[in-house]
Formats: structure tokens, C-alpha cells, sequence
């Protein structure tokens, strides 16, 4: 245990920022069952609102990211007005291009071209969404992919997303930038166009320096080396954003760091290595979870927690000791140095440093003490809860 | 090639049965989106009316499984007369206990014992149905299990299952059977309480001889040797049925052989191997399948011939020479007995045998010259498509 | 932090027992290297005493499991008192039906009743060691499998292997056991002969009471739940050994805890929840590791201490809050009951604990202090290291 | 069945090549046992007369790989000449970091800057190999990487394996090319240095256009659509090479096309699709397999046959059909003018074809038939047989 964090440390985990994305709060579930819970959302509104109290609470959750068309709404500047007199801002803008029935063979790889335009076309009006959010970062994330061997051409495909994402990367404003999220399998369960980081950096390279990977860490073939990943696009310069969220199988969607402490610990610390806690390496930290059974805002605050806490512990990591131990080829003593940092408890520290910046030591505790839950669960009766509408 | 099929092998593929599944007919998607087709079924005569016709044009498939509540009707006796009078029977029912908001932590295991005797009543209710439609097997597919640690306890449900398994066993009929399935992993994310094999290989022995395991081809861990279990099960007297589709990644559902046309040749040749062809041994083939973005009546038409080929095949496997080659310790000749039966291409003799039984030489041409696509494209409007309402 | 551990915790620590292999002290690697390290042991003697330093400094690790015939000597009882002497007991028999040319197709399932009956009585052989060592447990892995298709008949492997286990069974002593251990692959790479839980269940229910399974924590497919196959065998009553071990990928055999030590914990969770620390169930507690490039007594230290560090979180789980949180449907509560005891670190704790009870605070620094590599890097000049001799 | 190949199939197989290694030759095995064979080759100059008779009765194998120090020998040239006078050439050399102790703990990638110029001057020297033999390609694989979290600096490392490869492709000649290949675990467990072809891209892009990816088709991560990057590495103009064989778990190097013949059509194809057949697009097709309990002439026969025969397949595939029903969103159609393709017994038109090109009609017969295997069986009697020495 260590009572008190390093100034340092301090230091760094101040300025720790972790998007939420709006529709954590709303409900999800399996193909099986979407299972409701009281006090869902039934707006983007009630969604920030959500949110506002995981930022409240932990101080880590600046800003929302939205999702359109779920999150379409006819006045952005007003939205951003609302969500800006929560505390919070408005912040990474994802596509979908999954749910419109024209897309059931692709959309940004499509065959036709009237589809594609499209699909470029639902991009570039997201670009006029963040015009209007002040949002910086665009992200696709494509369900395209192919569920039997010669349903699609792998190779033509490939080249129709780069024309396509030129298209996009061309509306770009200055400051605005287009993060491409690869993914493993799901919904495609042959072939997935973006299925890899290699695909992701070959494409956005192609692009040019507005437009790097976004990794999602449960989008990985079982046994992949995550923090490697890190490692080499932090080295590339590609990094641009985390997905956060943890699994025990395929892309469940779990809580981050719930079904793998230790990975997470890991990757923070390649992140911490390569220099990505750095505001100028531009990367950005975000959820992205399904809340399939258990409660929503709680849930988020978990989650953000656990962010901070491997955080605090992958800056506790002796760098100095670590490398001296790994040019001697002292194997046990440079993991020690890796396991004695995971295994410090900085739980107690971390809730006397919250308290000293006004936060609550507890914040799970301090949302239940805050009677939030039970005035979303009494007021928000009738109307549609939020999901995906799959 | 073989231009005809010996006589054993015809005798063999002329007693082939599969059963295909009443939801195969309706809507499947991912969590992320359901697309429909043009006539699908609304109802469960439709989807009858469609299995049906797979069984018209392939010989194949002479009963429907059913799943309840999915396919709950005032009248089962009128069910099955409107079924026989189409040529087809009624199968395996299914049971359904993953989509009541009861069940959202489980059923048969679940620590209330109110939620638990619901799902037992349930099961017997399905026994009920199953003295109604002759059908002979029950089938529990459980969606029970925990998605974080700690969550549940592992050891207490277990035994929870295997007493709700009791009550709904004492209820079976003198020939009435229990299959149970298990899953690898989903909607289950970290635990799962029917996961392998060997679980419903304990549950099910401890039950009785009226028990026996339900083999998913889709639902194990990646590498895994599926046609092993098939020996073993076959060894021990416990495999009861299969459920037939075929995967790239986790439980695909994709159409059987699709994925991998080789490993369904090495289960059919463990199952030929191990008598289970013969009806004494009880085995009922099934398709499981998700159709989520091809023709659905098409679909089963390739499924259950990818079964018949494949069976064939494994019929055509040499197996006193392969004896000879495994007891001399002849790798490449033992493999190269096996390969020559693989890649065989029986389809023109399979076609010339289907003639000489009064069935189309091509079921899928035939299928598609009948008109009864068009006809339900044009008659199925208005109304809910049938899906799995999740 | 705990600042001291629980009576009732300190009551089970002081009773845990974690046997060493004798072969972990010798060399081992990859088909691609094995690289030696200094004052690696030439003789069973020599690793004898080099296990006992890992005792001496722990007082984990009161026996040393031998390998038959890497450890062969003339005179067992003599070995016995030699480790006796050490302070340390000889614990379990293992067998190698694995590096003999006969085995190239099989050992105890091969087709020559001949080879099977060498394979036999080699386990034969190692019963008689047992008696003479005070042995209680015969452990067998089996390397039996084929590479390709058809090269073996999988069914009646099944069965010679059950003949041939009941062949050694029956010559077990009335306090002798024998655990079978299953592995999913390697070195057999299409088909294994004891592949899983549920085969090693299945084969030792048909021998006995006396046989039972051995859990190698490395030999799964990935993705499996480990705790749960834990929980499953202790309920049936069948866990009868774990060999421990970590591993990213395959069958790494990396020091236990290393590569996912959330997994340990959930392990030693369901170890403690199913009664697995009473004596009275018969669990043996082992290492298999190798120590490919790490230095081999700090790295068994550092495996028992891992061992014993997640044995004590475990043991840390607030059991009645955690069935509380269960039964309410409290998920979230639950999931942080077992989070809690996981991020507590207990090393504090057991260092002042080891104290009190005569140990070193720090088993690893007292090794590197006691001086025993620079003497045995000195002393073991000349001669061959042990190596696994492949 | 095709009684007679296409005229243009006949065209492209005629042109045909696959490098198949000399190590095939000699025994290789597992950590657990390399068991031998009669008239395993002693020499370089034995291991490339077996080769000799594999191009000799298939006429697809022209030149044998070499590997860097196995095949050393003083007289490059005269190894040349030998291996010509016996029908073969020389081919891509293959350079070895990971049996030499001070490797233990990297080459390209260590820390120590001796150490990293030890290996890059074992990669000079093999150049001056490649201008002796007249071979093209430098194929590196390096066993580089850790086995416990902090042993080393993931990005550092892979700095210094940037700098390392610049200076062996400095000394590249002006026809002479290097082939990274990447793999994703084994022999080192936690961390590889070159685990993706991302990797492997990223580090030869930098290079330059000499340098390019080696895809080893039992490299990857479970479920890895292998042919997504086959079409992608053709793409990008990246694809170097090949190394053939298959896999069930992890590099289990078994033959190619036995353990999923399936994908190694899907490869083909996209070889095919992508030009990869074409000489211009520089793609080197090459063997890398271990015959650990099989027949290795037989089973590099075999093996050649296996990729001409998927070759064929995937050039029968009906390529302008195929368009039109991908075009047309026709799921089925599309799939099954691949399957048609894959399921077409092309056996028989081979050997014809062969025969007509005065080859044996059975290359594996006639191998048989040869006496060649008895007559090495004969002669090659003391001496020690060559394995891969770990």
C-alpha cells in the first residue's frame, strides 16, 4: 500500500480524462435478450445527464461521446449548451453504418457506389455534428465483412474503403481528426474488412496524419499481445484513441479491467512508457460497454475507476530499476519490479488524493448517497427506453 | 468422382434423417441488427410450411423442431395433423428460458427457488406439449451464467441445476428423452453453467438413461476436437443429438459445413465409426442454424445436403485398409485413406440417386423452379415477421 | 493492506503444502533451444537439494514429485532418507511413457499389445517406487495422440486406454492413487488421448475411487474457465491433484500467477469455496514449470510464494457479504466483494506472518543471501545438467 | 470431377514452383522427444538429394532452401553445382539467432549493441552466402521476444530491431531481397517482436522495396482469416513469401492443407485474385514443415501435391460468375461457386496432365516404386542423422 501517491504521479492522473459514450447508459444486451433496467434514458439528454454524474462523482469524465443516429438531435449547439451547464462537453462522434438496411452487404465497401455515397455521405454529416459539438475525433468503427467464404471480394473491398475514407478524410477541418477501429469478428463472421491494426494502420496511413487507429481492447484474436499493440502504434505515431472494455471470450463488452486486472495494468503501462499520457501524443481514452446486467451509472464509475487505478499503478512502475534489470537479463528481478507495482494497493491513496481535490473519497458511495438513481428511476416512466434499436 | 454410390452406403443415406429447427425460417441477426427478408414466415404454420419444403425437395428432412414459447399454439394435435398433412412431423421441443425478465440471473440455477420452479414449469409444460406432438426429445439449452467473478457462485448453482434437472427428468414419459445442451461461452461472459461436455455428461449421467448430451457444433473453445467428443460420447452411451451449423469464431451459427467442410467429414466419420447412424443408437441429427443475411428455405436446402455429402463421404472411408495403415504405423497411408474419401466428389452420384428416388437431382434448382419463394414473397405481407423477439 | 491476516486465515496458511517437481531445477526449453544456466543439477540428488532450499526458506514446499526414469536411482529408500535429511519428503510419481522410440504411435492406447504392456509395466515399475519412496500418488500424463486424420482410431484408443489404466489400478496399494492428467494439445498435434476434464472424469470414474484427475493449469484450450472445471471436480468429488503453472498462449509452463494472476486467484476462490484446503479432500497442490531463462530455485520460490499470496487473498473473500450480494442480484456488489480481497496486498502481512513462525520475512532475498548458488555454481562443474534428455 | 484442366489452369500450374527446405529433411520433434527415422540425410549434400527426389517426381520443388549454420558448409559454390547436377537449385536462405547462448535474451533486439552486431553480422555473412548460391531472398525469423511481463522493453526493443534490419538491408545486393516473417508465439511466451504482419509491414515499409513480409501459415492467432491478408500484403505490394503448412493449435507445422484444407483453398484463391501466381509479383512459395512422426520425402511430396492441387481448384473458380453474384448480393450463389470449385476431385486431370508432361502419374508410387527410400535406408548408417540441434 502506499499512503500517499508521488507528486509525480499526482501530477499525471490530474489530468486524466476518460470519454463515456452516451449509449453505456442506455440498455444492451445479446442477440438472446435485451434485458431493461429502471431510470434508463429515453433521450440523449437523460443520457448526458447520466453521465454528468459519473464526472461529477470522479472528476475523470469530461466529456460524452454521442453516437448518430442515436443521438441525433435537431439543435447541436443547444445540445452541447445542455451538456456544457452539466460540467461536461460533447466529445467523440461515432458513425454507424450498421443498422440501415441498405448496408446488409457493406457500406463503406459496397459493390454499389449509390450505397457507398451513402454511407460517405452519413460520414461527412457527422463532420457537420462536430462543426457543432466542438467535437475533435470521428470515429468509424464499420460492421462490413462477409459471413461466407466468396460472398464478397476481399480485395476489391479493400480498395473501395480506402476511396471511400479519402472521401471523408478530405471534409476534415484542420483540427478535426478520423480514428478507424479495427475489430476481430462480429457481426461479420467470415471475412471483416478493418479486422486487424495492421489494416486499420495501413489505411490510415494512407490517409495521411489526421487519421490514426483506434483500438478497441476486446476487438483482439484470443492470446493477442494488447500492450504490444500499444507499444507500436505509439512508436508509429497512430495511435489515436482507446476502446475501452474488458473480455473473457469474444468482444463482450465487460467492465475495463473486470475479466483481466493485469492486462490493463500492462497496457496503461505501455501507455505510460510510450508517452500516450501526454496531451500532445493526442490520445484518447474512452469506454466503449455494455452494461448488459448490471446497473448503468455505477457500472461507468467502476469502470473509470479502474482506468485511474492501473493508472496510478503503472506510474508507480521504477523505470529506473526496470531497465537496469532488463539490460543485466535479471528476468524475476525486472518482473518483480512489473508485479510490485501491480500489486500496491493504491485504493486508500487515491481516495485521499480525491478528497483533497473536492472529490468524494467513495464515489460509488457518494452517486448512491446521491439519490440520483432514485429520482431517474421514479421520474423517467413512459416513453422508450435508449439502446441500440438492433 | 464415383458415378454411383455402393450399395451400403445408399442403405445407409437412405435412413438419413435431419431435423430442421421452426426458428431457422424466420428472422436472425447480431445484437446489432436484425435484417428481414421477403416472406418470411409470421407464423409457425408458415414456418412449417417452409420446412416443409425442404424436406419436398431433398428427402431429408421429414419433422420440424419447435421451440416454445416461439412456436406456442392453442391446438398441438391440430399442429401436427396440419404438419403431417404437409409431409412433415413434429421434433425435438425446444425449451426457453433466457427470455423472461425473471430469468435475467438465471433459471434452473437461479438462488430463488420461485424462479427456479417457474423454470421447471416451464420444462414441464413442454413436456406436455411433447405428449401432444409425439415429439420424443426435450431439449434444455441454458442461457444460465454469470458475466463478472463472484457474480454468482459457481459450485451452488451446479447443484441447483442438477435437482431441476431431477423434477423435470421424473416428468418424462416412458419414451420421452432429455438432451442436454451446453455452450462454450454467450450470452453467458464469464461464466457459463453448462460449458462443456463433461458438465452435461455429469448432469446428465447422474439424471439416468433418459438423459444424454446435445453436441452443438458451434459451441466450443477455438482448437477444439469436436469429432473426439463424438467418439467419446458414442463410447459412453451419451450422445443424444446433434445440433448441426458451423463457425469461424465463436457460435457462428453459419450453415453447416460452410466454415469448415473437412471437420464436419471427421465428425461424420466418428459418428459413422461409432455406430451412431444406426437408429438403435438414438442420435438425432438437427440443424441449429442462424440464416442472417441469406435466403432462409435455400439455406436449410444447402444444410441438410452439406450433411448428406458429407455423410456419404464419411461412408466411402476405406475402413479395413485404414485399419491396416493405422496398425502398421503408416501416417501418410492412414491419412491419405481418410483424404481419398474427402475428396471424392460424390455430388454427381448423390444427384443420379436422388433421381432414382423420385427426388430432384438438384434440390436447390428444383426448389427455386417451384415458385414457392414468389408465392410467400407475395402472399406474407402485413403482419410481424416471426425472429426470436429478443 | 492488511496489516495481519485473520486467525482463521492463518490457521489454513499454515497447513498449505505445494509439492516441487524435481525436473523444474534441471533445463528446460523450446524445440528450438534449451539453454543451461550455472549450477544447473547433474544428478536426482543434486535437484533434491536444491527443492530443499525452496522449503527451507518458505516452508511451502515440504516434498519434491520424482519423474520416472529422469530420476532413477538404485536405491529409493536411500533416497528418501537422503531428502529426509534435507528436511523434505518425496512426494508424487511421475511416469514417461513419452521418450522411449516404442511410444512413437501410443503408449498404454497403442495398437500392439505388446508396447501397451511396456507401457503397463512401467507404471508397474513406478507403483513399486511408490512403495518404497512412501509415495501415495502415481501421476499420468499421457503424450498419446496422432498428428493427422485417420493415423489413429479414436474410439478404440479410448478403450485400450481404459484397459490399460485398469491394469495399473489394480496394482495400486489401498492408500495409493493414481491422477490422470489431461492436456488439450502438444505433443500430439490433431488428436490427444486424454484431451479434457471430461475424459480424464470419465476414465477415472470407471477405475475407481482411487483414481482421480490432475488439473494442470496450463492445459486447456483458450479461453476456458478454469475455476469452474475446479468447482465441477470438487463437487464430484474427482480433483485429485493441480499441477500449477501460467501461461499466455499454449502450454507455456511459466511460473503460476505470472501471466494472469486474476485467473490464480479465481482458481484459489473456488479451491477454498469447495473445501479443496482440508486435508480430508485429497487435493495435492504442485509446481510443472519451466524454467526456460529464468534462474530455477528463485523461480520455485517465487511460484510458491505466488501460491500462497493468492491463497491468502483468497481466503480474504468476505463470504457472507458475497452470497448476500448473490442472492439480492447485487452483480456489481458482488464482482467488487471479490475485487476487494484481490487488490488487497497481503504481502505485508505474510512477510511479519513468515516471521513469527521462524521464516524469513523475504524468502527470495534470504536465498540470494544464504549464498547456495554462488556454492552450487562453484561446486557443479563437469558432468551433464538434468535436462528433460528430449 | 474435371476429366481434363482449362487450358489456361494448365498454364499457370505449368509455371509453378514451391522451395521446399532442406530441415524437412532431417528430424525435428517436439521438447518432449525428436524421434528418428531411417536414412535421415548426415550432410547438407544427403538432405539435398532427398529434395532431388521430390522435384524429380512432381516437378514442382526446383530448389531447396538452406538454412544458416545447419547447411554451412566451406565451398558454397561446389554445394551449388552439387545440388544442379541433381536437377535442383538453391534457394532462399535462412538465417538463425535463437540457438546461440548468447541469444538467450535477443539478437536484433537486445540491449547489448555487441550482441545486436553479432547477429547482424550472422545476417552479412548469410548474404555472402546468398551471392555464392545465387539465392534472392534473406528470410529472417527471429525468435526474438520475453516470456514475463517487464523482461523488456517492448518499444525499445523494436527501435533497435529497426536499426538492426537497416543494416542488413544496406548490404542487400541489387537483386537480393529480405523476407521478415512474423509469428505470433514460440519460443518466447510473453511478448514476440515480430508477433503480426503489421509488425512485419510497418518494419519493411521503413526498409524499403527490397524488403517484405514472410506469411508462415501457422503464425497466427486462433481464427485468423489468413487469406484477408494474404489479399491485404498483395495489396499493399508487401507480400514476400510464403511458408507453407498447417496447423490445428498452435505452429504445429504439420503438412500443408492437412489440417484445414478448406483455408488453404480460401489462400490460393487469394494468391490467385490477387496475381500472386504471376512471376512478376515476386511471391516465393516455400515448404517449412516438421515431419516428426511421418515419412519426410513421402511427406514432402505430399506436401507440394497438396498446394498444386488447391492451386488448381482455386484457378477452376469461375471468376466472372462469381462477380456477378457478389454484385448482385447473392449470398448463396456466391458461396456456392467457391465450394463447386473446392469440391471438383481435380486429382485425376492432374495426373494426366502430369503424365503428359512426362511426370509419373502418381508422384508418391512412384517415389515407392523408386527404391530411393531403401536404398538411403541402406547407406546412411552411422554418422549423426541432422536435426535442428536445440
Amino acid at each position: 500500500m502506499t499512503s500517499t501517491l508521488p507528486e509525480a504521479v499526482q501530477g499525471q492522473l490530474a489530468s486524466q480524462e476518460i470519454e463515456v459514450p452516451s449509449w453505456a447508459y442506455g440498455n444492451s444486451g445479446t442477440r438472446f435478450k435485451v434485458f431493461s433496467t429502471p431510470g434508463t434514458p429515453r433521450t440523449v439528454q437523460e443520457k448526458i445527464a447520466d453521465a454528468a454524474q459519473v464526472h461529477l462523482h470522479t472528476g475523470l469524465a469530461p466529456r460524452v461521446a454521442l453516437h448518430i443516429p442515436w443521438d441525433t438531435v435537431d439543435d447541436y449547439s443547444a445540445l452541447r449548451t445542455y451538456a456544457e451547464d452539466l460540467g461536461v462537453g460533447l466529445g467523440t462522434i461515432n458513425s454507424n453504418t450498421f443498422q440501415d438496411d441498405a448496408y446488409k452487404f457493406g457500406s463503406l465497401t459496397h459493390t454499389d457506389a449509390a450505397i457507398r455515397q451513402k454511407a460517405i455521405d452519413h460520414h461527412l454529416g457527422c463532420i457537420e455534428v462536430m462543426d457543432r459539438t466542438g467535437s475533435r475525433d470521428l470515429k468509424i468503427w464499420l460492421a462490413d465483412g462477409t459471413n461466407y467464404p466468396g460472398q464478397g471480394d476481399i480485395r476489391s473491398r479493400q480498395d473501395r474503403l480506402a476511396d471511400s475514407l479519402a472521401a471523408i478524410y478530405a471534409q476534415l477541418g484542420p483540427d478535426q481528426r478520423l480514428v478507424l477501429e479495427y475489430k476481430f469478428f462480429e457481426p461479420a463472421f467470415y471475412h471483416t474488412d478493418v479486422p486487424d491494426w495492421g489494416t486499420s494502420y495501413a489505411q490510415t496511413l494512407a490517409l495521411g496524419p489526421k487519421a490514426s487507429v483506434c483500438l478497441d481492447t476486446g476487438h483482439h484474436a484470443p492470446g493477442t499481445n494488447i500492450e504490444f499493440i500499444v507499444a507500436q502504434l505509439l512508436r508509429l505515431g497512430k495511435l489515436g484513441s482507446f476502446d475501452f472494455n474488458s473480455r473473457f471470450y469474444a468482444d463482450d463488452d465487460l467492465i475495463v479491467g473486470a475479466a483481466d486486472p493485469f492486462q490493463l495494468f500492462r497496457i496503461m503501462y505501455e501507455v505510460v512508457r510510450g508517452g500516450g499520457l501526454d496531451a500532445a501524443t493526442g490520445v484518447v481514452f474512452m469506454l466503449d460497454q455494455c452494461h448488459n446486467i448490471e446497473e448503468k451509472i455505477p457500472g461507468q464509475i467502476r469502470s473509470v475507476l479502474n482506468v485511474q487505478e492501473m493508472t496510478a499503478r503503472a506510474l508507480l512502475v521504477d523505470r529506473t530499476a526496470l531497465l537496469a534489470a532488463q539490460e543485466s537479463g535479471d528476468v524475476l528481478g525486472a518482473n518483480a519490479i512489473m508485479m510490485d507495482a501491480f500489486y500496491t494497493d493504491v485504493r486508500p491513496a487515491l481516495a485521499t488524493w480525491r478528497e483533497s481535490r473536492g472529490l468524494p473519497a467513495e464515489p460509488l458511495a457518494a452517486y448512491r448517497d446521491s439519490g440520483h438513481q432514485e429520482k431517474i428511476n421514479a421520474a423517467r416512466l413512459g416513453g422508450t427506453q435508449s439502446s441500440w434499436g438492433a
